[in-house]
């Protein structure tokens, strides 16, 4: 209901509601509802347009660019992942390149809309810029995420969904609110020096990319960062590297704008246009029971399945419910004070959220 | 004439001939011409097959499925993304998975190959396991490298080529060579405890994956890398991750076969059929301005633009000759000798190479 006060159609304000909910699910509760009170900011602060419909503007059998015209970014993610989908029924695959987005949510949201339809999923998104490559003082990426559904048969579907930063911009602040010292190599100072300090961000510093330094491979997570900025905004026309805006209104606009907005990259990929499907399925099986199976470190959980415990924790909290902080709840209360809706019920010990 | 002497055809032995020397010509000369030794025992001992021609066994519009029959792994590849790129022309873009192939040299080779078609190239391949997931002992992955190629309007092409893994083989058995300890965080020793002794390897240590351990982000190499070893072998039907066998005939083949050879995936994305090619192009020239002119770290060279360094090397190549370790020699004109060929004249001090 938020987002229909807000200026969204049903659909569209449903869509935001359910991306962000999955956010909190899966316990990347920097994704989730804590992303009302940014994304009603930005709608006050006329950089994002609630009532915007995304349109294609170009396209071929396997492809097509989608403008999102500043609509709320899982909006315009939405559409483009099912364009990508649409598209791989008949061609094998789709590739849909996004500008003129925002802030999308939990990547794997968009990733896991191929499953239903027998298809790996891919989703990535460029961001505003926190990261400095390699032997540069300036952030020049953001933490870039990338995510890949993969459906298996009996298992559930492998889900990967990784930022290609060395640390998250969520777990920095968490470490500065904490005021604990970071292990080196995942932060530099504003003259590019290595750091331990997780406040350094507020004074020029910068993360790094995945890797850390040179010597411990920082010029590959560069790359895999820098590979995700141009398939988000070269293929669209979307805003790269410096220029992406910031995904809160507090923060400035760059002083330059080289595109629209934010820019996603979603593909689709029929699993049945390389080889039949059960047999890739079961592939699939195979390849996690040999992983999960390898012999652990002794004193470690072994190997992790990517997605594994994301999906328990998401059973968990549809059991359970979410748990959400007293400062998430009073936000939430506050945007729905203002645009006249119903304030959530909050009683700190069972702590359970409904809104959209 | 060394390839057709091993039972190659005229245009294959020239294509692995051509991407072996790419390899000396990039500076990687681990892929170089060293590699001829290897494929030559490799056909020795019936793990490869020269005469092999690869098969396209399954497709759609966008995507084909190539059976690589044991050929050698660049004739292999060379068909694969030639593929993918005629793909393209009809459906904007082109994927091929690839199993039942072997070692196939630099990545870069095959994207490149994207380039002149108007299209971005992309090139993976998994390989024999070395680096281990986090929290595990056993390596599972092979240092799995992605190669992405983007055409630029003025300046050289951006020219991705990297491993998943946080340290090269390579750069591995360098450093064993000459018995110089590593930084921590590149391997583990047996048991899976942090060491920076090379030679680990050698006794049931792993390579980390690119980020180290967990706390660095070692999770995140993990997926990049897992999500390279899947998409190379899980469409096509190659073997997987502990399962690929290895590029030299003295490792005994895993005990267990789960499919064929190695795999690897490519990928042609035709610019123009996201945007208008002219625009693309001018878009990737104004990154690379970007990010070059990025303020670089004090006693740095500032930061490096993907492909530029590999490129220099390749000119001055070009002209002055690729330098090759007396051992390589001696290994091709063992070879030459072998299949009465004519060996290559050396002389140490202007050391040039010729072969094919």
């Amino acid at each position: 209901m938020l987002f229909v006060r807000m200026g969204c159609g049903y659909d569209a304000a449903s869509t935001v509601a359910d991306v962000l909910v999955e956010g909190d699910l899966r316990g990347a509760s920097s994704h989730g509802v804590t992303r009302v009170k940014d994304y009603y900011q930005l709608v006050e602060a006329k950089r994002l347009c609630p009532s915007a419909v995304p349109e294609v503007v170009y396209q071929s059998p396997s492809t097509a660019t989608l403008s999102g015209a500043s609509a709320l970014g899982p909006v315009v993610a939405q559409r483009g992942m099912q364009l990508a989908i649409d598209k791989a029924r008949t061609a094998g695959t789709g590739w849909v390149a996004v500008r003129g987005s925002h802030h999308f949510g939990v990547a794997a949201y968009y990733s896991s809309m191929a499953l239903e339809a027998n298809m790996v999923g891919v989703a990535m998104s460029n961001g505003y810029p926190l990261v400095a490559p390699v032997f540069c003082t300036s952030r020049m990426l953001g933490t870039n995420p990338i995510s890949v559904a993969v459906p298996a048969l009996r298992h559930s579907p492998l889900l990967f969904d990784f930022s290609t930063a060395s640390i998250t911009r969520s777990r920095l602040l968490g470490a500065a609110a904490d005021r604990v010292e970071l292990p080196r190599g995942l932060v530099q100072d504003a003259l590019g020096c290595p750091t331990t300090d997780p406040s350094t961000i507020q004074r020029g510093g910068a993360i790094l990319p995945l890797g850390g330094d040179r010597v411990h491979g920082g010029h590959k997570g560069f790359c895999i960062g820098a590979v995700v900025d141009i398939f988000s905004s070269l293929f669209s026309g979307a805003n790269f590297g410096p220029f992406v805006p910031p995904p809160v209104s507090y923060l400035p606009l760059p002083s330059e704008r080289v595109g629209e907005g934010i820019g996603h990259f979603f593909g689709a990929i029929r699993v049945d246009a390389f080889r039949p499907e059960q047999e890739f399925r079961q592939a699939v099986d195979q390849w996690i029971e040999v992983f999960r199976t390898a012999k652990g470190v002794e004193g470690t959980p072994g190997v992790m399945i990517p997605g594994e415990q994301e999906q328990l924790t998401k059973d968990t909290r549809l059991k359970d419910g979410i748990p959400l902080s007293p400062q998430v709840v009073r936000d939430l209360n506050g945007v729905a004070k203002v645009l006249g809706c119903e304030p959530i019920p909050y009683t700190p010990d069972s702590e359970r959220k409904n809104e959209g």
